[in-house]
C-alpha cells in the first residue's frame, strides 16, 4: 500500500483498517430507517451511528477511536493539503456516486500537486429524513474508493440538519499527501514551448450526470470518468521528465483549467481542436444537450504541461497506464499574444476558448 | 507567529498573508447582492468571488493561487489531522458566529491532540440567495479568528446549492498541527487516580445560541465561550506535567465527553457537582430553558486528565492563562465500578451522568 511506504510509522493506538465490510447496513434499519436530527446531536444515537456504520468502514491506523483527530507519523518534507466539498445531484449516477467522487476528487487534487495521497478526512452533512440505506451506500462507496486509491480515511465528522435545510448528503473531504523530493509542479512553472497533454477523452462525467437528470438514454450507457489519477501521475514522473504543471479538469472543464493556468503562468495556450479526444457518443450527447465538451466537467482527467522535448516520453508513459490510455498531445504554450486559450479548428480557423460566466450545470460535483 | 516557528520553510510561490482586510465587502454588492448558483459553477463568477472576496481574506504562504492544494514544508514528526463541519443556526449569535466557530473548533480539536495548530482548510457550501454581505461577514470572521489563533487558512473550496437545498452557509474546516516530541495525549492514557480538571464554566455557548433562537433576554447578555484553546494547552504542557488526556466539550457537553473517555479508558469517573463551575446567570437560564449545564455544548472549554500529584501545578498554569481563569478540579478517575460517570451532589447523593439519546439542541455548532 502506497500509504504504508510513505509513512515512517503510525503511532498512538494502531487498529487494522477494516478492509472487508458487510454489504448490509449495520444500523438496524427497521428501528432507524431514516436519519434523525438526534443522529447529529452528540448523544447516544450519534455514537451508535458512528460506531456501527461509519467507523467500521473508515477506521484506519492512526484513527484512535474516541479521539478528536488522527495523529500520524510523517516523514519530514513537503506536505500537500487540500479540501473539496461535494454536493452532486443525483447522489448516484452511471459510473459513480457522491462518495466515490469525494474520495477521487481529493486524491486527484493531491496528485496534481505532485503528491502521493496518504490520508483523507471526511465530513458528512446529512439531511434529516435521509434513508439510512442511502447513507450506508455512500459510506460503503467512500470506503471502497479509498481502498482502491490506497488512502486511509483517518478522521471525520457528522452533522445533521433539518429536513429541507440540506439535500440528502453533502460530503467534504480534505487530504494530505507527501510531495517527493525534486518534484515541483505548479502553474508558475509553465513555460512557452511546453507541450499540453490530455490524459483521455472529455465530457463523460457531465454527460453521465445530465443523462440521469434529464432521463435520457443513449445507445450504450455513458458512465462518469471518476477515477483516482495519482498512479498515472506517478508513472509520468517516473519517466524522469520535468513535469511543469498538472491540473485535473473538474468544474468548468478543460476551458476553465487552461484559462486559469494561462493567467497564472502569464502565457498563451494554443490547442488543436482535432487532437482533443471526445468520444463519438459523448459528442452526440453534448450536441443533443447543448453542452460544449471543452467546458464539460470531468472527474478522472488531467492536463499536463511538460517540456516540448519530453512530450513523446511522457505520452508513452501515460498511454501505458490504465488511466491514460486515451492520452493525447493537444496543444502548446506560446509566448506571443495575450494570456488566453486559442483553439485552431480542423479547417484552420482560430477561436478564443473563454471560461463561461456561470456554468453549464450546477451541482456537477 | 507560531506557524512560522513550527515549519522549516514555506515553498512554492510565497505570498504574504493579507493580515489587513477591508471592512467593506469587495464583491460589488449592487451587482451581486446575493449568491447565485453560478458563483459555484467553475466559471467567471466563481473566480471573481474567490479572487475578490475569499482569497484576499485567506491567502497565506503556501497557498499558490490557482493551484489545487497548498504545498507546505513540515518538519518530520507526528502530524495531527482533524475535520469538523459547522451548521450552527443562527449564523451570528452573542459572542461569535459560524466563521469563528469553524476556526476555533478545528484549532481546539488539534489542541486536545496535543498539537500546535498550523494550517487550516475551509470548505464553504453556500445556498443560492445568501446575501453577499452575510457571506462577507462570515469570511471576514474566519480570517480574523485564524489570525488571532495564529493559524493560516491555506486551501479552500466553495460550492453553491439551490435555494431550499441548504441553509445560508455551512462551513467545513480541516486542520493540521504538529505534536511536539514527548507529548502523548489520548483516552488510552487515562489512569485510575487521574485528576479531572475543567478549564472554565460550562454552558455559555448553548445558552447564547438558545437565547437568540427563543428571543430571550437576560439581565446581562450571555455570550458564547468560543475561543481557541491551544495556548492554554501549551501552558499546561509547559508545566512538565504528564498530561494524559484532553477533550474539548462541544456537542453533548461535559457528560458526553467524559462518558466517551470513561468507555475508551475502561475506567469510571467521579465528579463533585459543587466543584463544577457554572455561572449564576447561565444556571438561571438553563433552568428557564430546561437545559442541564452538564449536557450543554461549549466551544471554548476543555477537560484534562492529569496525574493526581500534578493537579495543583497544572491548575495553577491554567488559571494563569486567559482561557483558563475559571479552571477547577472537578473529579477523579476511579478503578472500581463500571465505566460510567458518577456525580456526587453537595448533600452526598450520587447519580449516574449518562449521555442523552439525542441532544438538547440541534445545530448547536
Amino acid at each position: 500500500m502506497m500509504a504504508g511506504r510513505m509513512t515512517r510509522a503510525l503511532i498512538e493506538q494502531v487498529k487494522p483498517m477494516s478492509r472487508e465490510f458487510s454489504l448490509e447496513c449495520p444500523v438496524p434499519i427497521d428501528r432507524y430507517p431514516r436519519v434523525l436530527l438526534a443522529h447529529g446531536g452528540g448523544g447516544r444515537l450519534m455514537h451508535q451511528l458512528l460506531e456501527e456504520m461509519i467507523l467500521p468502514a473508515f477506521a484506519a491506523p492512526g484513527a484512535e477511536e474516541g479521539h478528536d483527530g488522527a495523529v500520524l507519523e510523517l516523514a519530514g518534507g513537503r506536505v500537500a493539503f487540500t479540501t473539496d466539498s461535494f454536493v452532486v445531484r443525483p447522489l448516484f449516477f452511471p459510473g459513480g456516486d457522491i462518495g466515490r467522487l469525494a474520495i477521487n476528487g481529493t486524491v486527484n487534487d493531491l496528485a496534481v500537486c505532485g503528491a502521493r495521497p496518504l490520508f483523507l478526512s471526511a465530513g458528512l452533512i446529512l439531511e434529516e429524513g435521509l434513508a439510512m440505506e442511502t447513507l450506508w451506500r455512500v459510506v460503503r462507496s467512500m470506503a471502497a474508493a479509498a481502498r482502491e486509491a490506497g488512502v486511509d480515511l483517518v478522521t471525520g465528522d457528522t452533522k445533521v440538519v433539518e429536513r429541507g435545510k440540506g439535500d440528502g448528503v453533502f460530503v467534504n473531504t480534505a487530504g494530505l499527501g507527501l510531495v517527493p523530493d525534486g518534484v515541483r509542479i505548479g502553474p508558475a512553472r509553465v513555460r512557452p514551448g511546453d507541450a499540453v497533454l490530455l490524459s483521455g477523452d472529455l465530457g463523460r462525467h457531465a454527460v453521465a450526470i445530465l443523462s440521469v437528470r434529464e432521463g435520457l438514454e443513449f445507445e450504450s450507457e455513458i458512465t462518469s470518468d471518476t477515477a483516482p489519477l495519482h498512479g498515472l501521475v506517478q508513472a509520468m514522473l517516473e519517466t524522469g521528465a520535468d513535469v511543469h504543471c498538472l491540473r485535473d479538469l473538474t468544474r468548468g472543464g478543460l476551458a476553465s483549467a487552461l484559462n486559469e493556468i494561462a493567467r497564472s503562468a502569464g502565457a498563451g495556450i494554443e490547442l488543436e481542436e482535432a487532437a482533443i479526444p471526445v468520444g463519438d457518443e459523448v459528442r452526440g450527447a453534448c450536441e443533443l444537450l447543448g453542452l460544449d465538451p471543452l467546458h464539460a466537467a470531468n472527474e478522472g482527467r488531467l492536463a499536463a504541461f511538460v517540456p516540448w522535448e519530453a512530450r513523446e516520453k511522457v505520452l508513452a508513459a501515460m498511454r501505458a497506464h490504465p488511466m491514460g490510455r486515451g492520452a493525447a498531445l493537444v496543444g502548446r504554450v506560446v509566448e506571443e499574444g495575450p494570456r488566453e486559450v486559442r483553439v485552431r479548428s480542423p479547417i484552420g480557423g482560430v477561436r478564443v476558448l473563454d471560461v463561461l460566466s456561470g456554468e453549464q450545470l450546477p451541482r456537477i460535483c
